[in-house]
Parts: C-alpha cells; structure tokens; sequence
C-alpha cells in the first residue's frame, strides 16, 4: 500500500483507524472460536470504539521518514493492543473500579472479572506474538520493536510502572515532579514508543528516532494535562469513560495542584515544546504538527 | 559455560535450579527500586521456590543436543517467568482464589490485589524483553523462540485459552476428552514450548524439534495426572499448595473421573508413550528419560 495521500489529520487518523480496526479483527481469534467468552471479550474491549491515537502517531511518524502503512500496521495494531490490556486491568475492581471504558461498559460489568483479567492477559501475549510473527520486518528490526514495546509496557520505566506509582499516590498529595514521573511511565512511555516505533520501521537514524522520541515526550505530557482538563470539563457523553473520576478517587492531577487556568497555560507551553522538537527534523513534519495542534484541542 | 556433567536428574536439577535463580535475580528489578511495592511482589512469586520444572526440561533437551547451558539460560527463566505470572493471576480471588502456594502466602494474600495483578503483568512482559534482548542468541532464533513462547502462553490453543476452558468446566460434569483438552492448552502448551525451545535454540532439526515436542505431550499429560493424583494423596506441606482444592472448587480431574487406581494405571501408560517418542533420538536421552520417571514417582 502507498502512502497515505491525505496531509488533513481528520482524513489521516480516518484512514488509520479503519486499517487498525480491520488488522486488530484479523488478529484475534473469532468470536465463535473456543473458548468463546473469552475472545468476546477481548474483542469487546479492542474493537468497541477508541481514539487509536498511538496507531496514529506511529504511522504518522512512519509516513513523515517515508514508510508505507505496510510495514507498520501489525506493530501499530500490537501497540494498541497493549494499550487495551491496560485499560482492562486498570478498570478492574481492585484497581480504578470503573464501570465505563470508550463509551461502553467495561470488560469486568460486561462479562466478570475472572474473564477481564484473562482478556488482558491474552491481549499481551497477543502483542509480541504479533511483531514476532510480521513477516513484512526483518528479525532484526522485530526484535528491537519488542524490546521497545516490553520496556516501555514494563518496568522500572513503563506502563505498569506507572500504573504502580499511581496506585501507590492515590489518596495523598504529590508533587508535581512526581506526577510528571507517574504519567511518564503510565501513559508517556507507551505513546513514545509509538513514535519510536515508526521511526525504527522507516530506517531513521538514530539521532532522528531521538529527536521523534522526544517529540512524543511532550506530546504524552500534552495528552496527560489535556486528559485532566476533561475529566473536569467534559461531560460523560463526549468523554466514553466517566468524568470527575480523578477527583473521586483524590487523584492528584495537573488541574488539582495547578487549577485549570495554569493548566491551560502549561498545555500552551508544552504545545510549543512538542513543535520545537521537531524543528530539527529535516521531513515532512505536517502530520506530526497537526497531532500536536489536535491533542492540545481535543474534546474527546 | 560447559554441558553440565551430572547425568544424574537429582544433581542436574540442583544445578539447573541455582543457574534459573541467578538468573531471574538478574533480570528483575531490585526491591529497593521504584516502584518497590511491585517489585518486593514479583520478588516475592518469582523467587520463593519453586520446582523449576520447565527451566530443567528446556535445558535437559538443549543438553541432549549438545546445548551448554549459556544460550538456553535466559529463555529458560523467561518460561519461568511466564508460568510465575499465570499462577499469580490464577491465585486471585476472581479466579482460584487460593491463599497457599509454593509454600508461602499466594501475592494478593501477602500484597494486595491490585499489585498482584501488576506483577503478572509485568512478569509477562519482562518474558518477552527477556527473549528479544538475549543476546547469545541470533535475531532469527530470538523472534522464533518469542513466537513459540507466545502461542503456548495465549490462545486459541495456549495458556491463557486454558485458563478460561478450565474456569468454564468448573460445576460441571465434563469428558476424558474435553479435560485432555483443558490440560493440553493450561499446562501442556508451555511445557511442550520449554522442551521446543531447548531443542530450537540447540540448533536440531525440523523432525527431532517434533519427536521433542511429542515427548514433552506425553509429559505435560503425565504431569498433569500426578498432579491431580497427589491433590488427593498429598500433605499440604510436601505440595506447598493447599490439596484437595480441586474438589473442592467441584473440578473434574482424572480422578474424579477415573477413579484412583485406573487413573494410575493411565500415568504408567502415559509414562511408556513419553519413553517410546525418545526412541526416534539418535541422541544422549539418558537426562530425558530420567525426567518421565521423575514426573511418574514425584511426591510434590
């Protein structure tokens, strides 16, 4: 497949979504396959909606080095994968306790939890089996992805790092040093390896997949400041998941330690800081300028 | 390091179980870094015992192909790793809900719940960096072994597909054939996987990699009969898990289907078949051999 023509994020992420979501349906089992309720389940909670928005960043950071949707599609699908895993064990009983993820009941309220934590589980192991299994990379470039992805989706700096850390500060005031450090491994690390990702599929240089990786710092930091400007200024309809919920839970946010109008002007600032970092870029950066205009905008 | 010389299963074990432990201590995160809760957690299942079982079948095959124990040793652990998360998982309240294992307090009984669920999950990803950045190993061997581990470890025909079967089972009458098939995703997937990879990474060819894989069937089947023989005829502190759960959690087994005495005489069967897919090995199955009848007369 060519290039994606369209330079028009809303056509962009379009596209992307629809070669996301038919990759993710090809990639996991059919519904009708043993044992049934458990791949209803895993499909419920990957294929019922979602921004895509790490899908998006890969392939858009894979178009600006030249690279077709080919080579990045299963990687971009893995990526969401393990993205979904997380949403589904966050929400369990013995996490966040949520009763609404993407604008439908979560995987726990719609099947149970035994059928949750294993949805999650299967969707991980379904991560690596996918990148291992790309027939269109390299075993040299696949191996780097997974080590990428299982850092970033890992520990002491990733995903389930960050989720940790979280836990652990529910309930008490922090600072905001330390906030910054738990979305950088919650949510940050993840969102970085996506753009990471891409550029490694596209043979960028190392100093190039540095410049990309310190782009998606500041946009993963935009996403975590704009996602707590929403949670107390969106309403549920708009948001697929329950607002107000930080505050329920006396999560710190940015908004808690600095009030929305200084939020705003930290978006602001780290807006910029996401479009200096791709100055150096000698590409076609429009897309990855657009991605950051949109999560600095976003209502959803 | 050299093939380890000790023909004798009880001397290989011993030196298996020091070399997996080494390892494991090395590829996790110390308790003291952050986010310690989670790592003291994973320190905790992962490291308290444990009979190592699939790292000393991994490294027997390897050595029957003339493997030193080097290349086979982070894969090894990476499988430990794998069954350390499912056990985690399986253990939780939602699932089996049990308080004992491998001796000691199960994770969410000595933790808590939501750091239970972290720590397999993080255990799960740390199999996969494992493998990928093993580097012993080429790219090739690497992405093989990530997708071998993956497909025992998931679904349709996995680990994880297993878990879900044997959940489903649970409060019903089912068949020979259906808990064969149970036991063939749940236990014997990954089983197969560590002999499979013993013999992939020492470099065997297409046919012995099969007639290895047969073998470990017959030894994933045969464990699996012990284990429901010695849920019934075992003490809680030779097992270190709490016996006579399965009739307590209404589970089928092949003695409750069979009977005691019939469900005997089917190990000994089973034990045969396992020996006789040796045969096909022009190679040194002394160490092989020796791990049936270890599995057929085990006492824990």
């Amino acid at each position: 497949m060519d290039i994606i023509k369209e330079t028009n994020l809303k056509q962009f992420i379009t596209t992307v979504r629809e070669l996301v979501e038919k990759k993710l349906d090809e990639l996991v089992p059919a519904s009708q396959t043993e044992p049934t309720r458990l791949h209803e389940a895993v499909r419920w909670s990957l294929l019922g909606g979602g921004k895509r928005f790490r899908p998006v960043l890969m392939l858009a950071v894979g178009q600006a080095f030249g690279c077709e949707p080919d080579k990045l599609i299963a990687t971009a699908a893995a990526i969401e994968m393990i993205h979904t895993y997380s949403l589904i064990h966050d929400d369990l009983p013995a996490m966040d306790d949520d009763d609404l993820r993407r604008g439908r009941e979560t995987c726990h309220k719609k099947f149970d939890e035994a059928t949750a934590i294993l949805a999650g589980d299967v969707l991980q192991t379904l991560v690596f089996q996918t990148v291992a299994e790309d027939a269109t990379l390299s075993a040299d470039i696949r191996i780097r992805l997974i080590s990428e992805i299982s850092r970033a989706g890992g520990t002491p700096q990733g995903m389930v790092a960050g989720q940790a850390l979280d836990l652990a500060a529910e309930s008490r005031e922090i600072s905001g040093e330390e906030l910054e450090n738990i979305h950088s491994s919650k949510t940050g690390a993840l969102i970085r390896a996506a753009a990471r990702c891409g550029a490694i599929v596209a043979g960028a240089g190392e100093n190039e997949i540095e410049a990309v990786s310190e782009y998606a710092s500041s946009l993963g930091l935009l996403f975590q400041i704009t996602d707590d400007l929403l949670d107390v200024t969106a309403h549920v309809d708009a948001l697929g998941k329950t607002p107000g919920k930080d505050k329920k839970a006396e999560k710190s946010t940015y908004v808690s330690l600095y009030g929305i109008e200084r939020t705003r002007e930290m978006a602001l600032n780290v807006h910029g800081e996401a479009l200096g970092k791709l100055e150096t870029l000698n590409r076609d950066i429009s897309l990855l300028k657009e991605i950051a205009d949109y999560v600095l905008r976003r209502e959803s």
